[in-house]
């Protein structure tokens, strides 16, 4: 079964990123808004408790903190992902470093660069064209993190709540 | 602010019921698959802290039980839903009692009956055309109840997560 940490944005922030979703990202109804703590990984509901087990630790250990939206940005050429940047920020690089450590531990592909994705596969041309709009955007969205969240997938590829862990550090 | 508390099935029940609500339910991709403990009510963000901590305290003292469902049932003519049945249980009923009282007590138009909705807002006769073929559908499910979750809806009709209450009695 395939798990994923996120972090969901107030509401406010959730319906801005919606309203880009909606038009340029195909998983606008597997799941809202989020910024991604730990991608999806493959995990048997027998290592289950162990996990819920470690992220209520990092929780307990974790103090509540602000982020700031301040830019759309791209991953491209790396893929061709526009989001809504995270000013770069100790506390949620930690959060997600604590996260993926010890039974949750697994080795990433890329660099953790915290965003909420509002477009995906976006064809190249398309790509530019939104994003070269887009870039011109005016951001500057604060958001206070007091909590995240463990789901599944399921074999729509929409995604349910499991858990919630609460910042109580 | 709309709220609603639901439980979400494990997802084997979760994946059966998409199946039918891909087809019969135009919310599919609005929420994953549940049982509404509560319907979606107004509240204000500033008694968000009392609404947690009354639903704290019924998770704290409701004892982790067994579901069955059993049918698939219709409330037509009252609407036009059909849906997957719980069979009677009172720890259900009292959850739901428990949870809709005091902070969060809301009069209900309707009496309680715990369900999944596979289909709704369906022409009368789609609707009788499809629940002759379900209603002869054998189910027979079993779902352990350890946990709810208070959900918020955005402005695209979607809900999601704020924080799930672990059944701690």
């Amino acid at each position: 079964m395939k798990y994923g940490v996120v972090i969901f944005p107030e509401k406010k922030i959730q319906d801005i990123a919606n309203s880009y979703r909606k038009r340029y990202d195909p998983h606008y109804a597997l799941i809202p808004p989020h910024i991604t703590l730990m991608e999806a990984f493959d995990m048997n509901k027998a290592d289950l408790d162990k996990a819920t087990t470690h992220l209520e630790q990092v929780a307990q250990n974790t103090t509540p903190f602000e982020i700031a939206f301040h830019k759309v940005s791209t991953f491209h050429p790396t893929n061709n992902v526009i989001y809504i940047a995270v000013k770069e920020n100790d506390a949620i690089k930690n959060l997600h470093e604590q996260i993926n450590s010890e039974v949750l531990y697994h080795q990433r592909a890329y660099k953790f660069i915290p965003h909420i994705t509002i477009g995906q596969k976006l064809p190249e041309d398309e790509l530019h064209d939104i994003y070269g709009r887009l870039r011109m955007v005016n951001v500057d969205l604060k958001n206070q993190v007091d909590r995240f969240h463990l789901l599944y997938q399921l074999e729509n590829g929409s995604w349910t709540i499991y858990q919630t862990f609460l910042l109580r550090g």
